[in-house]
C-alpha cells in the first residue's frame, strides 16, 4: 500500500491569524494534491521565541486545533498538527496535536527533550524558560500502521525514537525548528540516521525561514526512507514538498537488512519506565 | 590534551605472512609520524570471508597478537589491532585485541552483532555460518581516557554505542568493512551520527579495497569529530589516515549542546544486561 504525504513548510509570523489562515491554505492545497497525511511544522502558529509562548498560548479545545480538526474532517485527511504552545493547568507544552480522517483528536504529544543549548558564537535558547517537559512516548494508529511522533530536539535522542519503533511504529513524524547554526551541522544526518536505524519513514515538518523572525529556522522539511536515502526536500523558502509512503518497502528493508531482529537484547535493554500520565486532552 | 591517531586501511591479501608484513610497516609508518593511537582494520590478517575464517584463525596468543604486543611496546605506541579470526574453545569469534604502549593486551572486544544480510541485486554475506557471537561490551582504560570498541556491523546498533558512552567512553573506535552495497547508502551518515549523537571522537578503519578479494570492502576510513564532522577522511586506495583528538573540544561541546545531560532517564533507561563472562584470556 502506497499513499502521498504532504509537508507544509510553512512562514510562520508573529500574527495568530494569519498563521491560521497561512496553514489553513497550505493543508487545502496539500489535500487538493491527494495527500492523505498533511504534517505541519513546529509552533506553526506563534514565532518561535520564550516570550511569544505565553501570549500565543491556547487550551485544548481551542481555535487553533478547532481548525485543524474541522479541516481533517472535512477534507477527509490525517493532519499532523505541527506543534502549538498549549496551555494547561497554568504551565506551557510545546504540543503537537493530531487529527484522524473524521477529524477525531488521536494523539498529542508534548515535546519531552526541551532545547537549553548554548553554542559559542551560534544560538543560544532556553525553552525551559517558559515551557514544561512532556513525559510520554507518543505512538497513534492510523489506517496505515501505527506512527511515532516527537518534537524536533526529541529527534537528537535515540532512545526516544527506538522506543516508538519497539511499540511498532514504521513511520515517524516529527515537526521541526532547527537553525542556522545547528541545521547546516546536524539536520540531514541526524534524519537520516533515525530514518536508516529504526528502518522507518522519516518525516521533519521545518517551518520556511523568515529573516524577520528573532529565531532563524533552517527549513529543508524532508521525507527520508528506511534505506536512509532523501525522497524530497525543501530548501529555506515557503513549500510544500510531497512524497509517497511505501508500506512494502519498510518490510523489504527490515527482511533484507535485519536490523531491528539483530538487535541483542540479550545483552542489552531499553525500558520505558512510566510516569505519571498526562490527560490525554 | 591533544594527541594525535593513525588509522592504517591496509590492502588484506590471502597470505596471512604478508598481511603481517604489510600491517607491521602501516605502524611503523604511523608510529614514525608521532602517533600516540594505530589503528587497523576489520579482519586485517584475513580475507572477509567465511571459507577463510577458520583456515586464518588463531588463539590468543598467537603470531598475530604477539606482532601486535610487540610492535605496541617497541614503538610506545597504543595498537587497536582491527580484527581477527579469533580460535576459543573450538569457536570462532570477530575479535579485536588492544595493547597498551608497553605491549600490554588492555582489552578485546568480540563482535556482538553478526552481519547476516541479504540485499536484493546487493551484498549477501553470513557470519553466522562460521562465527561466534561475543557477549561483551568493551570499554578500555587508556592515559587518554576510556575509549569503546566494537567491530563493523555492532556500529548498526545505537544501544550499543550509547551503552559505551554510558560507561564513560569519549572515543569509540571501529574497525570495520562495509562493502560497495552498504558503504556508500550508509558508512558516512552512520559514522557522523554515532559521534554527533555520543559526542564522541569516531574512528573507523575500513580494509582497502582489494578487486581481487571476493569481497570488495567500502575504505573511506574516517575519523569524526564530536560535533559530527568528519575530520579526515580515506577513499577507497590503502592509505594511512591522521587525525588529531582534542579531549577539550569534547567537553566544550557536551556543555554547549549538553545531549548527555538533557537524556530523560526518568522516562527511559537503557539497561546491560550481564551475560556470562568471556574470559578475558
Amino acid at each position: 500500500m502506497t499513499f502521498r504525504i504532504g509537508i507544509c513548510q510553512m512562514t510562520v509570523t508573529d500574527s495568530k491569524d494569519a498563521n491560521l489562515i497561512k496553514a489553513e491554505e497550505m493543508i487545502r492545497q496539500a489535500g487538493s494534491e491527494n495527500c492523505r497525511i498533511v504534517v505541519l511544522p513546529e509552533m506553526f502558529n506563534c514565532p518561535y521565541e520564550n516570550k511569544s509562548f505565553p501570549v500565543f498560548a491556547e487550551e485544548f479545545p481551542g481555535p487553533t486545533t478547532e481548525k485543524l480538526s474541522s479541516l481533517a474532517g472535512e477534507l477527509g485527511v490525517y493532519i499532523f498538527g505541527g506543534s502549538i504552545p498549549e496551555l494547561h493547568d497554568g504551565s506551557i507544552y510545546n504540543t503537537s496535536f493530531i487529527f484522524d480522517r473524521r477529524g477525531h483528536m488521536i494523539g498529542k504529544h508534548r515535546k519531552i527533550h526541551l532545547f537549553d543549548i548554548d553554542i559559542e558564537g551560534g544560538i543560544r535558547f532556553k525553552e525551559s524558560d517558559t515551557l514544561e517537559r512532556g513525559n510520554q512516548v507518543t505512538v497513534v494508529d492510523t489506517e496505515y500502521g501505527k506512527i511515532g511522533t516527537a518534537i524536533c530536539y526529541d529527534m537528537r535522542f535515540p532512545e526516544l525514537m527506538r522506543l516508538m519503533v519497539l511499540k511498532g511504529a514504521e513511520i515517524i513524524i516529527v515537526p521541526a525548528a532547527f537553525n542556522t547554526t545547528t541545521g547546516p551541522a546536524h539536520w540531514e544526518v541526524t534524519l537520516r540516521a533515525r530514518a536508516l536505524d529504526n528502518q522507518v519513514y522519516y518525516i521533519a515538518a521545518s517551518p520556511a525561514r523568515n529573516l524577520n523572525a528573532s529565531y532563524h529556522a533552517y527549513g529543508h522539511s524532508a521525507l527520508v526512507n528506511p534505506w536512509g536515502e532523501i525522497v524530497s526536500q525543501a530548501d529555506e523558502k515557503e513549500t510544500i514538498i510531497y512524497g509517497e509512503i511505501d508500506m512494502k518497502y519498510i518490510r523489504k528493508i527490515r527482511t533484507e537488512l535485519p536490523l531491528l531482529q539483530h538487535r541483542r537484547t540479550d545483552l542489552y535493554e531499553l525500558i520505558e519506565k512510566q510516569k505519571r500520565q498526562n490527560p490525554i486532552c
